[in-house]
Formats: C-alpha cells, sequence, structure tokens
C-alpha cells in the first residue's frame, strides 16, 4: 500500500508568496486586439492615447446664435443692438459647428426678435462664449487609459471619442480542470428523479472551479473525468501543459489517501513547491510547476476546493492580468458562542451573520469541509489566525461578507429550534419582492430563548412543553427571560411522532412499545422542545426511560433522527413529520404541539419582525404550510401572550 | 420655431420613486430553464428544494477501516483487540460507501498491523465514529436556494448535489437603445486615421449605454442610427415598443432644442410622467411609458447619459431581476477648494481622489456634462445636494467611489503645473506592474507649492523662474513653503516656445516680434511658469508687456493656448513643444526650462515616493521622454536640492 506524508506543511502567506513568486509574466496567453464595442471589462494591455482631439471642431454649447464677439462689444440694457440674419449672426443649435468667422454664441433666452431677419440684443458676448473648443474633453497624443486598467462602460465613450476604434486587451488566461475519481459520475449523465447508487459521488467541483474562474475573468476549461489511475493522470496532466492552458487545476487527489497520485504525478513531470498549507478547511493543496506551467493539486472536500481556489488560483489569475482581486468586504462582529481553534492553522469559519440592535452577530455554521451548504448558507467567513486557539463570545472579531452589507440590516434573526416552515417563512418574504432575509440558526428551544436574552437574535423559535402547566414556551419564558418584555405568537402547529422505516417493518404504533418491544431508539439532545415533550410523556405513561435502548444516544436534529432511522442504526426516534417525509420513512403521530416564535416587545416595531408577522399570517403561508403536511396553520401569527 | 419648456422639474428621489412605481412587475420578461452549469450570476426565478439528500449513502471521513463498533467496545490500551480482515473489518477510502453491516471507520494511524490479515486495534470506536452520514449536508426537502437569490460558484455545487440540473432564472431584460441626432456617425463608418468631418460627431453614447446595460446584467439591443425627425424617431419608439424589450432608451433629444423631438413622441405614444430632473448634470431627463413599456428620454451630453442611466434606468433594470443595484462604497473626503453650487439642483461633482498623509483629499474636475473624462478620470462622485449651495475646503464630506479603496491608499498625488512626462510616469509604474496610481491636478506651478503647504498632495510639480537669481523654483519653495523641509528633485528639462499656426504663416521667429509685428498673443495665467518665464524674458528685452496684443488674455493650460492658436483667434501663444505637436503646430524655441518635482522630506519614505523617483530614473523613462521631442531627461530624478 502506497501512502504519502505531506511535505512540510506551509503558512497559506508564505505558501502563497512561494507560488506567485515563480509565475513567469512574461509567458502569459498574450494579447487581443478587440473593437472597442467588445472590450468592457477587458484589461488594456499597453497604455492607450488619443488619436485625435475631442471636440474636434468648434461648435455651439447652447442653442442660439453665432456671432462675432468684437460686433458686440459695448452692447448693454441701454444700448442695444440690431444684428441682421446671415449677415451678423446665424441660427445655430446646440453641438453644431461654428461656421467660418464666427467666434460666439450667444443664447436664445437672451435674444428679442424684431422681425425675420432682425434680433436686437442687449449685453455683449465675449470671445469663445458659449462654444465648445477643440480638444475641450481630449487633447490628442492625451493619455486615455493606463495598461492593466480594466474598462468600464465610459471608458468606450473616451476611447471612441479619441478615435481608438480597435484596443489591445490582456487574452483570458485559459485554466484546465481536471476532474479526478474513479466514484466520480457527472451530473450530466443522470437523472433528476433518480439518486445516483451508493458507490457513485456526484462531480460538481469541477462546476464550482469553473465558475469561480469565470469570477476571476478568465476561461475554464473542463476536462474529462479521469479515474484515479497514476497513467491516466499523467496523460491529462500531459496534454493539459501541452495545451494553450496556463494554468492547471487537478480536482482532486491531493490528500494522502492511498489512491492519491496527483503530487506523486506533479513531481515526477515538474516541480511540487507546496504540499500541504496551514489552512482549514483546504490543507491538502498542493502547489506545482510543470512545464513552466503553475499546477495546482486543489482538494477534494468542496468548501476545501473553494477555500483553495480562492487563496492560491484567484490571486494568480488576477497576476497574469496585472490586476489585484477584488478585496472582500469586512465588518467587526461578535460571536454568539466561544469557538475554540487549532493552533498553527489558519481557520476559515463559515458564520451566519445579522444586525441585531446596533451590533452584527455571528453564528458559526458546521466546520465540516464536505458541507458545501456552510458555504452557501454563510453569510461571511471569520479568519482565526495561525496563532490564535479561537474566538469567544466576548471580543469582537472581523468577517469577511460574502453578501452585501445592506442583506445583513435587512436580515431577521431566528434562532432555536429549527422548522422547515421558517423555510417557507424565507422565500415567501423574498417572493413578494421585500429586501428582507431569515437567516435561521438550529440550537434548540431553550438555545433559542438563550440566544435571546443575550441579544444575539431577532427572534426565538420554541416548542417547550411545560410537564406542570401543559403549557407551551410560556414558563419557560418566565423563568430564562426574567425582565424582558417579549410577545408570544405562533408560528405553527405541528405532529411530532414516531418515525419509523419504510413501511415500519417493526410495528411500531405507540410510544408505550418502546419499553415493551425490542426496539432500539434515537433520542434528541436534553433542552431540546422533543425531549421535554418525549420525557413529559414518558412521565405520564410511567414509563421509565432507562428501559428504553437507545434513550442515551442523542442527536441534535429532527433530521439526523430520521437519518439514524434510515440506516438502520436505530429503528424509531421522536420527530416531525416534515423530517420522515424528506427521507421517505413513516410516520406515527403522537401530539400536535405548539411551535412559537417569541419576540422581544422593543423589537416589534422593526420592519423585518413586522413583515414576518405579516407572512405567517398570510394566506400564501398558510397554504404552503398545509401543503407540507403534518402542520396546521390555522393560528399562524395569533398573538397568544404578552409577557 | 418649436420649442418646448420642461415639464415642472423634478426631484431626483421624487422622480426616481414615480416611474419605478409604474413598473409592473408582472410584465417582465419570463424564465429562462437552464442546465445548472450555464447558470452562474443568474437570479433564480423560484425558490429551490433539493431533490435528494448529500450525501446520500453513508461513506467513510477517513482513510483506514470499517468496524462494527460493537465489536471494539472495551478495547484499550491495555487491553488490544485484534481484528480479522473480511470477517471484522474492510479496508476503506474515504468517500468510499460503507459495507452493509458496518457502522464505524477506524483511521489508519490508530491500526498496529500485525499480518496481511490481521490488525491490532488499541481503543473502542463508537457508532458512526469517521462516518459521513446521509444527509449531513443536504436533506431532500430542503430549501437550496430562496427566489430572487443570484447564483454565485459554490451554489452550482449545492444544487448539483442536491440533484437539481435544471434551474428556473428570470430572463434578463431587454434594453432598446435609439441613438438619436442627423449629426451622428458611427465609428464603424469612420478610420481611426482621419478624424470625422466638421458637422460630424461621433456616436458613443450608445456603446457606453450598451456596457451599463451589461453591467446590470441585462441585454442591450442597439438599434440604427435615428435621424432627428419626428416621424422617424416615432417609428423606432413604435418598433421598440412592439419587440422583445422590456425598457426603451431614446439616447438623445431630451433637451428643449427646436430639433428634440423625444418628448413630443413620448406624450403623442403614451404617458410623460417626468420632464426634466433637479439634478446636474442629468437634467434633461424624460421618464415616460408607452405600451405599459417603460420609456427614458436619456440625455445627450455624456455624463448626462451616464448619470441619468445610473439614477433611472440602473435601478429599473436591478428591479425586473428582483434585486437593488450594488452600492457604491463611500469614503469621507477633504475638498481641495471651495465648490459652490447651485441650490435646488443635486449636483454629481467628479473628483480626483487620493490619500495624503492620515486624509482623503478630493479635487473637482471640471463640471462640463459633455467631458467624458471627467468621468474615466474621477475616482469619486461628492453629490451636493439640491438644498446645498456647495461645498467649502474646510469641511468633510462623502464621495461615492468610482474606483477600489485600494487604489486610493496606493495613488500618488502631484498638483502643480501640468505635463505630458506626467503620464508617462504613470503608465510606466503600472507598466512595472505596481499597484500604484499617479492622479494629477493642473493647477499651475504656484497652486501645486500651496496645495504641498496644505498637505493635499504627496508631490508638487513646478517650473517657476526666479528674475533675480535665475534659478528655477529655489526662491518660491523658501517663500511659500517656509518651515517645511522639502527635497527638489528634476522631473524634465522641456523647451518652451512659441506655439504658432501650421506653417508658420506670419514669419514668427522670435520673441521681439510680438511687440514689432502685427500678432494676436495669447497668454498664460498669472502663477504659472510659464507667464512667469515671459515676463522675465519681455523684461530682460525691455519689451513692454502693454505693447503686445492679447497680453491680458489669460489661458488656463499649454493645450488651450494651442487651442487659440489653432482656432486662428490667436496667432502664438508661449508654451512646451508637446502641446504643438498634439495638434499639428508649428513651434519656435525660446528656452529649455526645469521642471522639478517638490517633495516633503516627510514623505520621502513613502513607497508611492520611491516608486516615482525609481520610474524617472529608469532607461524606460527616459528613452520615452526622448522620443516625445522637447524635452531632455537627463537630470530626471537627479536631486539638486534639499531644503
Amino acid at each position: 500500500m502506497k501512502r504519502q506524508v505531506y511535505l512540510a506543511m506551509k503558512p497559506l502567506e508564505e505558501a502563497r508568496q512561494l507560488f506567485l513568486s515563480r509565475i513567469d509574466l512574461d509567458k502569459r496567453a498574450g494579447v487581443d486586439s478587440l473593437d472597442v464595442s467588445n472590450t468592457l471589462g477587458r484589461i488594456t494591455a499597453e497604455p492607450v492615447f488619443a488619436n485625435w482631439s475631442a471636440p474636434n471642431f468648434f461648435s455651439a454649447a447652447m442653442d442660439g446664435i453665432a456671432v462675432r464677439a468684437e460686433q458686440t462689444y459695448g452692447t448693454t440694457e441701454r444700448h442695444p443692438k440690431i444684428l441682421k440674419a446671415e449677415e451678423d449672426f446665424v441660427w445655430i443649435n446646440t453641438g453644431q459647428p461654428l461656421p467660418a468667422g464666427f467666434d460666439s454664441v450667444i443664447m436664445v433666452e437672451k435674444l428679442h426678435a424684431l422681425d425675420e431677419d432682425r434680433l436686437e440684443i442687449r449685453s455683449a458676448s465675449h470671445p469663445w462664449q458659449n462654444v465648445r473648443k477643440v480638444g475641450e474633453d481630449i487633447i490628442a497624443t492625451q493619455l486615455l487609459l493606463p495598461q492593466n486598467h480594466p474598462i468600464r462602460p465610459y471608458d468606450l465613450g473616451a476611447l471612441i471619442s479619441g478615435g481608438i476604434f480597435s484596443v489591445k486587451v490582456w487574452k483570458k488566461p485559459e485554466v484546465a480542470i481536471i476532474p479526478t475519481g474513479s466514484e466520480l459520475i457527472l451530473h450530466t449523465d443522470l437523472d433528476e428523479t433518480k439518486p445516483p447508487r451508493n458507490n457513485q459521488i456526484i462531480e460538481y467541483n469541477s462546476q464550482v472551479l469553473a465558475a469561480l474562474v469565470q469570477e476571476a475573468e478568465a476561461i475554464p476549461k473542463v476536462y474529462e473525468l479521469v479515474p484515479d489511475r497514476e497513467e491516466q493522470i499523467r496523460a491529462a496532466l500531459s496534454k493539459a501543459v501541452e495545451s494553450d492552458a496556463g494554468v492547471v487545476i487537478i480536482n482532486a487527489g491531493s490528500s494522502s489517501g492511498s489512491k492519491d497520485y496527483t503530487v506523486h504525478v506533479i513531481k515526477e513531470m515538474g516541480e511540487v513547491l507546496v504540499h500541504g498549507v496551514a489552512m482549514m478547511p483546504g490543507k491538502p493543496t498542493i502547489l506545482g510547476i510543470v512545464n513552466g506551467k503553475p499546477v495546482v493539486g486543489n482538494p477534494g472536500y468542496p468548501v476545501s476546493a473553494v477555500l483553495s481556489f480562492d487563496q492560491f488560483v484567484k490571486p494568480l489569475l488576477y497576476l497574469l492580468q496585472g490586476q489585484h482581486p477584488p478585496e472582500r468586504r469586512k465588518i467587526r462582529v461578535w460571536p454568539t458562542r466561544d469557538i475554540p481553534s487549532k493552533l498553527g492553522i489558519e481557520e476559515f469559519l463559515r458564520v451566519n451573520i445579522g444586525r441585531v440592535g446596533s451590533k452584527h452577530v455571528a453564528t458559526p455554521l458546521e466546520r465540516a469541509a464536505g458541507s458545501i451548504t456552510t458555504l452557501t448558507r454563510a453569510e461571511g467567513i471569520i479568519r482565526i489566525p495561525a496563532l490564535s486557539e479561537g474566538i469567544t463570545r466576548n471580543e469582537e472579531v472581523e468577517a469577511e461578507l460574502l453578501v452585501r452589507e445592506r442583506d445583513m440590516a435587512n436580515t431577521v434573526v431566528i434562532i432555536g429550534s429549527h422548522d422547515i416552515t421558517i423555510d417557507i417563512l424565507a422565500d415567501e418574504i423574498r417572493r413578494t419582492g421585500q429586501d428582507i432575509r431569515i437567516s435561521s440558526g438550529n440550537v434548540g428551544s431553550l438555545g433559542g430563548l438563550i440566544a435571546l436574552k443575550k441579544g444575539s437574535c431577532h427572534m426565538a423559535g420554541s416548542h417547550l412543553l411545560d410537564a406542570e402547566t401543559a403549557q407551551y414556551n410560556l414558563s419557560y419564558i418566565e423563568r430564562y427571560l426574567t425582565g424582558m418584555p417579549v410577545s408570544v405568537f405562533n408560528l405553527v402547529l405541528r405532529d411530532q411522532g414516531l418515525i419509523v422505516a419504510k413501511g415500519n417493518p417493526k410495528g411500531i404504533a405507540e410510544l408505550e412499545d418502546l419499553a415493551e418491544k425490542d426496539l432500539t431508539f434515537v433520542n434528541r439532545q436534553a433542552g431540546s422542545g422533543t425531549r421535554v415533550l418525549l420525557d413529559y410523556r414518558l412521565n405520564r405513561l410511567g414509563i421509565n426511560p432507562e428501559s428504553i435502548k437507545g434513550y442515551d444516544h442523542d442527536e441534535f436534529t429532527h433530521m439526523a433522527v430520521a437519518i439514524y432511522v434510515l440506516s438502520g442504526a436505530a429503528d424509531c426516534g421522536l420527530g416531525i413529520f416534515a423530517a420522515a417525509r424528506a427521507l421517505d420513512l413513516d410516520f406515527i403521530p403522537i401530539e400536535r404541539e405548539q411551535y412559537d416564535l417569541i419576540i422581544p416587545n422593543a423589537m416589534l416595531d422593526q420592519a423585518g419582525v413586522q413583515a414576518v408577522l405579516e407572512t405567517i399570517r398570510s394566506e400564501n403561508f398558510r397554504q404552503r404550510v398545509r401543503a407540507l403536511g403534518g402542520y396546521d396553520p390555522a393560528k399562524s401569527g395569533n398573538l397568544w401572550k404578552q409577557l
């Protein structure tokens, strides 16, 4: 078995400098000569000097008459002057050339017509008054655009006006993207209605990388899938470095697994500069040179692939075009919890960000590099330096924004128990064209109340049943939100029940079966509304939790419970109908529970909060929720308690 | 003669609201169904929910062996356990599916091989350890993207991964652009080597507008040129509103000149909502509705055309795509001088911006709406509100940036007398790939020293001759920069001389001719180095300035002087060779003068200042300067005095 060890892992900045310092700019793609009208966004390859002046003739800057200034000298209100058509003046419109011999324009508003042929003026004019002079805008030989300048819309105007109709711009660099992996299958070989087989992984990194290449104003060339075989990877790389491509990305095969031939092939054909970067995600990045061209072994996990591209390929592509990558906007955020991080590795932590009151709060998303949705759902990235052991909720830190700042100001942050109807809510608000986004963090019902208390969210989503009062949420609010006046609105009523395998092979019918039959259960974490509900019902039924196999195994979401059941590792778990439906499992309803939104009264007037309430009261929202099954939106948006 | 009056001019914000409120979103272009790989940057037309979960099978998250967790319970360092291949474990790589019956992965680093078939482990494993579970990233039915969402590179990954291969996105709106004007000629009908005739204006507004439409993610359709004839404008507009275009721009014909039929035609065929907006440039904007479609009469002056587009068409195009226009970055700047502005009109003032020390300084460019280069040269725009009478140099104001903020930090601001070799300098720095920009303001030599004293620039460009010492600059520096230690570096030596008409028809040979022959002279303003030189030479020759016709007529630049000569309004003026050459005029050398860069010692260490000095000392710079003619770069970059 062949196994590899990373070459000495390099700090991010050092790796990038080493890589970029080896790029030979003289080998870049060369120059395109384009008609000026096709050059928007392209980069000038040389300075552009005006061919001629603009304007290139003297013309009227106003509608009126062209005159000889000398002839008007001495004219005043008390000594008006009469001018004769053709002889002393000619009519002229803005932009028309000044007839030979004339040097001044009197605007129409200052004229007093005597008859068809004669006008009276009551003030003198001076030379070049209301005249656009030659070269007023552009002088022949003047520098119109420097080199390495990205051409903007109005630059086209200056170029055409200065007599430049053909422009030399840098060719866009071509990037060969080689997807490797024997387990991969293209989405174009699949059918949307049927997921791939168990040993197949849908290839999408090359699509993401191609899009990133396009965003960097370069041209992606995606190669055919290459299986994990050394000779085939070698053949693909040979073809790429012989092609027009100036940059090659091999994805993936950059970790130290037994089938990862990329580093071996690059070393054999050229030089490996870096193997392993002290960043996370993105560690297994390879940077090399083959045939004088930069070759990047890009990691296979999708988030690693994106972040590695961002740090190495993006600056390279801009460098090849004489540019620097656009900088991401940065803001200061307060983390909603402590986040430890590994010393010696720079971590790129994806976070949800929303503005609550006067501060921006950041809630970390999962750190898994395999989860592409941690990028799609993130509003920002917190970079935790290599020399830090993490960040704490007591210090403001910097976050790079992945969305626009205005999106953050318009974000309603809902923290607590997750429910799919919050997705529907988010979409309904968007559908109606309102510029309001919903950011939801799933920390369980109790976690939501605590976040509310801390000022980390606009509202909490909660379905906590009080065993004594048999009421939802109120007693918990009194206990955890002491001194904070809040209003409690219903979001939905929903069915909790036992999620069981398709066809219910164990014949589960009710909660009592958990203790009586030989079943494996999967539980939810303490503090979740579902766990509270379970304990309440077990208590009422007189069932000892210890008699339930799997009671001590916690999962954190409805979906995690459903997945356990799907895998066969558990026979059942308590959760909502939507989770069972998503994975095509069966469902035995146990309780119709109440899921509420708890909103501080101080926030009720905010536009985003108002939009949430209006939306959940709308007929559209109710219809969509009803269509999901397992939900009752009859009370959605009803205020049922103000505390 | 038909003349029109503006309808009551409307404030900008009111005009925009009125216009946008009349847009019927139900009439927008509709939906494209695209393969996911073609959707980068497009806007979702409906929410996208996952078709299936990802991962959709249980797989190894590490390289190692798959085991049954239960079999490992009780294993410790002191009680290791031996596992048999195939029976107790199977080898597995990251990403491979977990074989049926196995529920845990032990990473390769924790294994101790005994022989081919047997491994020893020294710790227990728990279920799902190092296993990627079904739905860990995406759960079937989950909201992947909301509607009205611009698709980013990594969104493609989430879509493909969630089984979405075809995506419904909004069609891009089409914009019909109708260029009108009998005097217009297309650049494609011209030859770069020959400027257009005197009654022709090169059409470029429609190219600029088309590029602005593209930047707003819409599709421009540029119509053929339409002459200024009412029936032809009517025909073009009819065709446009019947076409697929959702928006129509007529450029221009929106002012009140005699041939401006646009407003008349719109009113006749539909409705004029706004005619005249209280903004400058951009006032003669028409906003109307014809056939239910928005029609904009866009002003003819290029800067007006761009700013009017920016305020009305851009937000419209984003609205049609469920978006808001990207916001321009704003910074606080100090104006370098007072700028009065007309009450009641919102002015968009183009400014050069550079960072000098800790502050950003803004120097206004010309305000002419006809000068497209006031946009191409600007780093920002200061909006002077309608209710303000202007801004003063004593108050910081806000500027919208047209360039990136880093560009400003890397800008070297050179204020003073203009010289074309500063353009060469700027380009040479860029050519060598340095991220440094030169921003130059032309206020004359003395103006440059005053700007330096005020801290408004990094260096001043000056060629002030002292009549007593016959030395350049030093006595002026002592007088105007008292207490500021500076270094004086030569930029170039250059020829000043008499600029005369091509072929020198008046046979001018020397300065004495000014007094002796019947010549009209054009002068430079007091405080300019050229004026100082003239007065010095006249004094030495004993010529009384009053004997020179035109001595009291000031122009502010070498080029303005040359243009006067070109127009025939003056027979000659004093200026540099480059100005004569640009306009193909003749030149009679009078003096080889010294043009210096004066730099505060405190700024000498700055990277930008160093780059300037290195560049003007380089052989490349000298060669390019020599090639211009009329320059001697022998001393370029020499420090000749430190004060």
